[in-house]
């Protein structure tokens, strides 16, 4: 006969509305009356139950979370209004009918909002084998964003030592790992952030060579001819309009730009128009949009060369962790207003 | 003691006015009281003489012929007032102090919109050694144009059988060319024009699988869809501003755009913005810009691909020919509005 089942409060986020431009705080429900069985049930073939210790706050959520149609466009389906939404995570197997995974494995890839969550897919899961390194960094450096980083820079810009790279958001979940894997290659760097505190992050922990406040600039324009006398070889594009605009006129000839996210405009009615695409055909630029999905392959070539940096600390990685899960709708929607300094994790339990 | 050279009327193309947005005729004056001597001068130490038969009128010479700042951008330097413009032709050698040509050679690349001309820096004159097609087409199938069409499809696009191709100002210069070499590929080859007779002669004669006059279409999103129900999976751009963006949201995952050509751009006071950025990122698209500059050691390897399709009547090419250089103005101003039907090309005297 089969044993009897623990069954445990599961505390959940669920959505509430739709977000009509700027996702909020009251479009999410803390839900805390739902409960979990602790054990696969038989009629999921394959499924994985686990507990959650962190989940990753990322751009991309705010697609799935708009009633728009741009939505339609994201890598994922969009979430359901009443249910748990879901996202990148570090979890603990607690229960597995998958041959792959085993009670006690630590895992990390997509789980849901809430304590406890049974994964009826997890083919796509990683396991976590070095535990020697903060387990929140696979949320970061060790996960989405540091492949993210890696493929993007790496697989799509080509850095060659000498060349001068622009990171924007550069001190956010992919940007500051740009930056620092663009100095391990030789590059000069210089990125941009929204406050003051970032900027001296840039500047005096992750090792850029220059930084500035877009905030606190008269022009965009101005700013990049003064931190690039010489035009900019290679720009991580994680923000769009205006931004974009501006680098386009401030790149070299045969410059490449790796677009990864576009996060200014996100929650507008409208974009903002791109008036200096005549750089493109002038100056032979390579402007390329990129997703992680296309490198998760390169996941253990990835791991061979920046766990001996973490070690050596060679490779430093900034995170704001919000503790609990119901403090996880606020986080996430700081996001979209750069309040997060360094990769936003939220906690949801310890280890 | 040396020959006496013989000296000749030689008529000009002088620049009179930087244009100010649309070229005009009244920007050009054409010169009829110079004379040239039909001897390299000693002082031009590996100096060409030559006499001009067929002259390119191609749209980056708006840059060179426009006082506004972009021109800064273009790969040549601006035309001075007052003096003979220059551009793509083909010329046969009348004297010839440098090692690489003699008299009577045939030569295309560039030189001077006049009867004779003295080019004192020849390295970049490509001989002709194929006399069996028409000499025009060393302005356009076999010149700057035909390896434009082949590099930016070939290079940049690599486009693969059964793939979906569009291609604006398809019935021009480069357009239809990169539609013949994506049809040999095994690809559908849709492409836009801007006449009835244009888009007949896609149909037709140069062999597209569809094509479209986008004056007639009421939006050119919905023309996209109409033609590419799957999308599009390369797109060779001549022409930018609504097109572009129209494009960006019916290309497949993974489309690949060359930018060759902006040219409804370039005589406007400030181009259209661009606003579908964010499909470069969700399908991961890659833009790029280039030039035929890129891909001048390929030319040898281009001869060899398309001679024998010439030869074979498996490539056509559609030439205007504006007879006489007094009506190369007229017909380089006309590039502008579309009136060319086909490669735009000037005859300045029979071989």
């Amino acid at each position: 006969m089969a044993e009897e089942a623990e069954v445990v409060k599961n505390k959940q986020v669920v959505l509430k509305n739709y977000a009509t431009g700027f996702v909020k705080d009251s479009d999410f429900i803390i839900k805390t009356d739902s409960t979990m069985s602790l054990k696969v049930p038989e009629s999921s073939s394959k499924g994985v139950l686990v507990k959650n210790f962190y989940l990753s706050c990322d751009p991309y959520l705010s697609f799935l979370l708009q009633k728009s149609d741009s939505s339609l466009e994201a890598q994922f389906s969009r979430f359901s209004l009443g249910s748990t939404i879901n996202g990148f995570g570090v979890a603990k197997v607690v229960d597995s009918r998958h041959p792959k995974f085993e009670k006690g494995d630590l895992v990390w890839g997509i789980t849901g909002w809430e304590e406890y969550s049974l994964i009826a897919e997890p083919d796509s899961l990683f396991k976590i084998e070095h535990t020697d390194v903060p387990l929140s960094h696979y949320t970061g450096l060790l996960g989405m964003p540091g492949l993210t980083a890696y493929g993007g820079l790496f697989e799509v810009c080509n850095p060659k030592k000498g060349e001068k790279v622009f990171v924007s958001a550069a001190s956010g979940a992919v940007g500051q790992l740009v930056g620092q894997f663009a100095k391990l290659t030789g590059c000069h760097v210089v990125g941009s952030a929204g406050s003051r505190e970032k900027v001296d992050l840039l500047k005096n922990k992750l090792g850029f060579d220059d930084a500035f406040n877009y905030k606190e600039e008269q022009g965009l324009d101005a700013a990049l001819k003064r931190y690039f006398p010489e035009g900019i070889d290679i720009y991580f594009e994680n923000v769009g309009g205006k931004m974009l605009d501006a680098v386009l006129l401030n790149m070299r000839m045969h410059g490449r730009i790796a677009v990864c996210g576009l996060i200014s405009q996100y929650n507008l009615e409208k974009p903002e128009g791109l008036y200096n695409v005549a750089s493109i055909l002038f100056k032979r630029l390579r402007v390329e949009g990129f997703a992680v999905f296309d490198y998760l392959h390169l996941y253990p070539k990835f791991l061979d060369l920046v766990l001996p940096q973490i070690r050596a600390k060679k490779i430093t990685y900034v995170e704001d962790i919000a503790e609990g899960l119901e403090n996880g709708p606020a986080a996430l929607v700081g996001l979209f207003s750069g309040r997060n300094v360094g990769k936003q994790v939220v906690l949801v339990a310890r280890e």
